[in-house]
């Protein structure tokens, strides 16, 4: 069913108030991951309640508890949870966003301030940290509620929404709200739900629209490496001592190799080969080797041949090293020999792989492999979080009515834990229906 | 010729006022390497000044040039260079120290805030950036100045003070104005100069005092792998992309092997073995094993024999791996591919080793491993910066008079390159004098 043209008119003649309703919630810096901004989580949250209740949406902030972070205790951010519409003739579906954002700094690469939204007329794309992960498909409803609203024309369907701002960091309390309200049935908050639309990941290109009915799964760790006490100065203990930083470079350098095959044994056990007739799907996604180098910035591409690539990305495992804890990291030359250092790594799951089992295989190995290098320096390993891998049923009416409005279907590379949440509490079908583009730079 | 009672009264009558004055140069983050704390780097420098003219010191900050660091182009610090004594009987002393501190962070692993200074009232000792490396020393001239001014004994040496902002960060513009003034001679800031003497490095252990006449020398670099164009999401790229980690990880592993041998083809070429006579000095040097653990905290030496690790520290390169610039180096999990990211690493050299000669082979190693991984991205090695060694006179006049009043000589293993600045372009002899101990935990 395609949209009313009086709404079309209304969007389109909106863009500019439409564009500084995403501005102004870019401009509130709301980093999960970083103590110090966690005012900024809360006020996030606030500021969403706020445009929900214009449009007639009733909210609740959900208190989830408290978190450790930082050697501090802190509040987690309430889940901005909310309904509008009770006919018992309609469908009624749950809209899941989050408020949270990734850290951004200009150091990082950033062209402008990533809190101080950059429109760009020319191409007409905007910059800004959470203008597609996800500040900018929560607005994306946001719109479609106002334009209703403004309008008066009904919304087609119920409506609930929950909005939470941990997804950036494990999505710290919400699983245990879902949960607790999933078991009060039609109680509970999630009552009468009869599917569920997640909008947090992107199309495969930037020219055609997708659906995702699969997610690979993640578990990430952290492995410590320690020798002296404190730093120690590289002219004066040089040479003289076994260094943390030597061991871990080794132990890092053990994961994967260049072509991303990952070296840790019995990881890669139970993974089917692709069969012909899902050859063929990848064969025919409206997809090229060029648009993933496109949307990466370079031309980094692991193999020429599109599904080689495409099956990289959706349906195998990966593994990435994403930094070093506890070294030195910043501009210039500092000659320390660091104390501590912790190398960052995930992997990325697909069916049957399981966060369990695949932890348990990555302690083994790292294990025997600490054990190999015979130095004096000391490891612990920690596991940071981890989330299985999901599928769904791509012919359940959920996905027909998103096929309708759009054109393609995918499985995709990224995790969005709280789908599988989802999935298994409320027992309904999950359509994850991207607004972002490939090429929106989200981490 | 030992110091006369009334002076050695008058530190023991004024420790806390010392004491006091060390803790509010510690409270000045003068970081040179921090574009941001340079402004506290040019008031450590007028703060010294001002310190030096209370007890009659001539002083002139000299202007160094600019540096371009972090984007920026900055002034570089003054030098603070002073005089006091103009006897022609009398030999005139040079003294060298730096004003500037190397970075420093709670969360490197202080039990308290580095810019605040903790005095341990039970162990005597105290703990804050800079106490050791350098601006207690320098505090120690001020103390001797302090005491001749105030007690009305005449100084028993004409005194030349040259002291720099820049030294964690290269000596920026020191060696220009040292040649410069060398150049002309008696007229110059060092005409005059009879020998120097620089206390910027420290004792063996923590019992007895040294003396230094041998410095290794130091090259650094940051070897920069790149690929996207931007920091990618791991879960959308991993396992489609090469990605610039691995490949860092995998040639910065190639460098040592974790007992310390350098793998680097050529770099021993013409190191000669230790003789009898100078494995005998080793042998007989007030030290232990548990000296260099003790200092070091933890059981991590590379030998349990003593010789081995004393020549591991002093006659033979090293080469440590600093940490990762541009990677994830946060507290956390953050599920990032990181677009470009520098390895920082940096040999220690002992003669006849050649920075450039080293660098040369570094790079070409460095390009040959790269060259062998096969991947698409790119690899840029940056020189930082290098340092010749450099092995003193121990028997001139200079260091006999610094061995009266104190122990034992040694050979160091950190890098001081003023030192040879001093020693090339003045002609005269250079005597380290370390004041801080083993266990000061310097970087």
């Amino acid at each position: 069913m395609a949209a009313p043209q009086k709404f079309l008119n209304f969007i389109d003649s909106n863009v500019p108030k439409l564009i500084d309703r995403l501005a102004e919630a870019v401009a509130i810096p709301s980093i999960s991951g970083d103590a110090s901004r966690r005012q900024d989580v809360y006020k996030m949250g606030s500021w969403l309640e706020a445009q929900l209740n214009k449009f007639g949406v009733k909210t609740e902030a959900i208190p989830l508890g408290q978190e450790h972070i930082e050697g501090q205790v802190l509040e987690l951010p309430p889940a901005i949870v909310g309904r509008i519409g009770e006919d018992p003739k309609k469908k009624t579906i749950l809209i899941y966003g989050h408020f949270d954002v990734q850290p951004a700094n200009v150091s990082d690469g950033w062209n402008t301030d990533p809190f101080k939204m950059h429109f760009d007329k020319e191409s007409g794309r905007m910059y800004g940290r959470g203008t597609t992960d996800d500040k900018g498909p929560i607005m994306g409803w946001l719109n479609v509620l106002e334009a209703h609203h403004s309008l008066g024309i009904e919304l087609p369907v119920n409506m609930r929404f929950c909005f939470e701002g941990m997804e950036e960091s494990g999505s710290e309390g919400l699983d245990e709200f879902i949960g607790t309200e999933a078991k009060k049935g039609n109680d509970g908050w999630f009552g009468g739900v009869d599917c569920v639309c997640i909008s947090d990941n992107y199309w495969l290109n930037d020219r055609t629209p997708a659906l995702t009915y699969g997610l690979r799964g993640l578990t990430y760790f952290n492995v410590l490496v320690s020798g002296p006490g404190a730093d120690l100065h590289s002219g004066i203990f040089g040479g003289a001592v076994y260094e943390p930083m030597t061991a871990l470079i080794a132990l890092m350098g053990k994961l994967v190799t260049q072509d991303g095959q990952i070296l840790i044994p019995g990881v890669y056990d139970g993974i089917k080969p692709a069969a012909s007739d899902e050859l063929e799907i990848y064969e025919k996604l409206d997809y090229s080797v060029q648009d993933l180098e496109a949307s990466a910035g370079g031309k980094i591409a692991i193999s020429d041949d599109k599904s080689t690539v495409l099956m990289a990305r959706m349906r195998n495992p990966s593994l990435s090293l994403h930094g070093i804890e506890g070294a030195f990291s910043g501009v210039g030359a500092k000659t320390v020999i660091p104390a501590t250092v912790g190398g960052k790594f995930s992997l990325r799951l697909v069916p049957p792989q399981q966060p369990d089992d695949i932890r348990a295989k990555v302690e083994r190995y790292l294990e025997a492999e600490f054990a190999k290098l015979n130095t004096k320096c000391t490891m612990k390993i920690e596991y940071l979080h981890g989330g299985i891998p999901w599928v769904a049923d791509h012919r359940h009416w959920n996905y027909q009515a998103a096929k309708n409005a759009t054109e393609r279907r995918t499985s995709s590379g990224g995790s969005i834990p709280v789908t599988l949440t989802f999935a298994e509490n409320l027992g309904v079908n999950v359509l994850l229906l991207p607004m972002g583009r490939g090429d929106d730079g989200a981490q």
